[in-house]
């Protein structure tokens, strides 16, 4: 087994214990590069010389950190001291920011291999698509808009990396390239540095190839609760099951995914009931959409101005208001996002997480069109962790996950109940 | 009349119709600059030849912009792409950034000189205090944390510069140096670029010597609603006179002034009526403590990560979380927050404007008490636009100001109200 075949959370053993240097794994994870970039494109960014120069900083280092050794990608919406930022924008090509932005910044305080940056949506918002291809299938898309994070973890090029979610651009991406993929609480990672398109939403996740490895990045970020096992098995679990408010749009796949989810844990023990979102639920995805474009209009003022003629008409309509928000429906949808919040959370602890889709279906063919976030944007509104994890495939043999959620702060028993469910969604681990 | 003595509207006027250049402007504040600031100490940061530079650049442009000309100050928590930011923290001394700031961007593509970088409490949140000094009497503090931008706009050293309010950061320094300031709605204008404390309470504003200073900034930023006008009189305005649930604190030259600003609002033929706040108002302010401690938590890990040692014991306590926050109270906090804002809202259009105070009494004596954010904080947390305002004298002489306060998004109507009751409140107007 080559060291790049590892996942983060078994390499972070060996790296602990000596047997594995920080520059052994990133040679490893350059040559795999070295041998899918060509197809995969995951990167709008990488140094070899410097990789490894970051990788021997990491192996001299005084002490080691809960990442120490781990090769991480970030976004390219995400600034790093070492590497140009672009955010996939003409505007910012080449872009160096003085220093790092606080997840960078916590990552390589806590020992990761900062190994390059991957390719985003522009501003992770709209505009140009990354140049990412599907590992699975490169005439599909990876999904956005953390395109080259989530392929490039589930293409074996890195064990970690950095995405953000808006509406759906960490946990879809996760379900279309067949990886983990965990969205913190909103908040608890702080996002200065990353592209701002919507402070209500924006939310900075990670990948892995595990919940071992979600946790892993968890721990450097000091999520709350971590301390405090869950502390009861498998079979005590409740589960709800949640098709959600839009259960009709989801392709067959993806239906077929979240029931057979269901089935699998019902058949290990776990007491898995149908759940029904209370009626304020319905405006839900309607009201991420306006506190999105609302928020919108406010984030790239400063682009139209000062480039107006290098800022995709994506971003212009932003500005100008097009969608037609008006203040008193951004107030409603905040109103609306506050009720909904507080209703979700009260489903806890009668319930251990919320089993509910993950994305609409299988990778649509093409780089244009990186998907739907409607199985994603109303979660991110209710700021819930929510943890992607691979299930099966669809009739194209693509990779169709589903997501688990908690209520707000429960990111630590979440990764306990991603720890236990995940052997048995996913026939893979 | 010496160019800098104008206020921007003025200026404005003057820059428009070619009475007046950029750099004409901006030498003149240089000059009181010169002649101020070793008893002020206002800037971190100042070069007057990239001053001059950036000013003959803006005499150059195809167009004029809204800031056309105006000599504007930036906080030194806020990026720009030709000064350095500090933070006023040692980890960050000299440091450059590639790209300005999203507020500072808005403000430059809008014509404004970006003139120089204004001292701040450490990271806008505790730890070391900046140099300043209140214009008013040097042995006061201008308050914090946007001290340099506050005394340096009172002080006639430049007409406008940008704070932020996480506490009450921007409002409580118009109040101890006696000039206008402006926290808009949160989230209106993007506050990318600037150190992020906590996300929900982060605020950009703006400080000027006038109301229409104010409005100037808010065109730039193209606040909801500005192309509508409020439509009525001084006459006709309804103000809700609030002592607020903290008034028993307030001190005895802030009591009066809250009570003589709605006795001359009075006399002026406003219906002034006592507001009183309904009962989860009772729990604000604590709510407003317990969320900024609670997503302090996580704002200064990167920096406890990669420099602890020159990281002030204030931050590394937010990082352990000494305060002891937990989640519970955390969401609680939320929770009250979304209740309060709805019922605050609720009180409008029955009424104009909230008169309520400003701080809570004089600057106080010395470099280290910045004065307390207590009339301030519960205002950041309900994410409602407030205006200061200047109103009378202390015991000592110091200034005294009052606030004004609109519903979330009610940015421009309350501007308006501010043109109207300003010459009524403030008699230097």
């Amino acid at each position: 087994m080559e060291p790049w075949q590892l996942t983060a959370s078994a390499a972070a053993a060996r790296l602990r214990d000596g047997t594995l240097t920080a520059e052994a794994l990133t040679r490893s994870c350059l040559e795999r590069i070295a041998e899918r970039e060509p197809v995969t494109k995951a990167f709008s960014y990488i140094d070899p010389v410097l990789a490894l120069s970051n990788a021997r900083k990491v192996d001299k280092a005084y002490a080691k950190g809960i990442l120490h050794g781990l090769p991480f990608g970030v976004k390219d919406m995400i600034d790093t001291a070492d590497m140009p930022t672009s955010h996939n924008s003409p505007i910012y090509e080449g872009l160096r920011q003085g220093r790092d932005a606080a997840c960078v910044a916590v990552a390589r305080g806590e020992g990761a291999v900062i190994l390059g940056k991957t390719d985003t949506v522009e501003f992770a918002a709209g505009g140009r698509r990354a140049l990412t291809r599907n590992p699975h299938d490169p005439a599909r898309t990876p999904g956005g808009s953390s395109s080259g994070s989530g392929a490039a973890v589930a293409d074996g090029m890195l064990p970690l990396a950095f995405g953000t979610q808006t509406g759906g651009s960490l946990i879809r991406p996760a379900s279309f390239n067949g990886c983990y993929g965990m969205k913190p609480t909103h908040g608890v990672v702080n996002s200065e540095g990353a592209k701002r398109y919507s402070h209500t939403l924006d939310t900075i996740g990670w990948y892995g190839r595990a919940p071992e490895d979600l946790r892993l990045v968890a721990e450097a970020f000091r999520l709350f609760g971590l301390d405090i096992p869950l502390g009861k098995p498998l079979r005590q679990l409740r589960i709800g099951l949640c098709r959600g408010p839009n259960w009709d749009v989801a392709a067959a796949e993806s239906q077929a995914a979240l029931l057979l989810a269901g089935q699998r844990l019902d058949a290990a023990g776990v007491a898995v009931e149908a759940l029904e979102l209370p009626a304020p639920f319905r405006d839900i995805t309607e009201a991420q959409r306006i506190i999105l474009l609302g928020e919108g209009r406010g984030a790239f003022l400063g682009e139209y101005l000062a480039a107006h003629g290098l800022l995709h008409q994506d971003f212009r309509e932003r500005v100008e208001n097009f969608a037609g928000i008006t203040p008193a429906a951004q107030v409603a949808a905040y109103d609306l996002a506050g009720e909904c919040r507080k209703l979700f959370d009260g489903l806890f602890p009668g319930l251990d997480a919320v089993l509910t889709p993950a994305a609409k279906g299988e990778a649509p063919v093409g780089r244009q069109d990186t998907g739907d976030p409607v199985f994603n944007s109303m979660w991110t509104l209710l700021h819930v962790p929510c943890i992607g994890i691979p299930c099966t495939t669809g009739p194209n043999g693509m990779p169709v996950g589903v997501q688990i959620v908690g209520p707000r702060f429960g990111d630590a028993a979440l990764l306990d109940v991603a720890a236990l469910v995940a052997p048995v969604i996913d026939p893979a681990r």
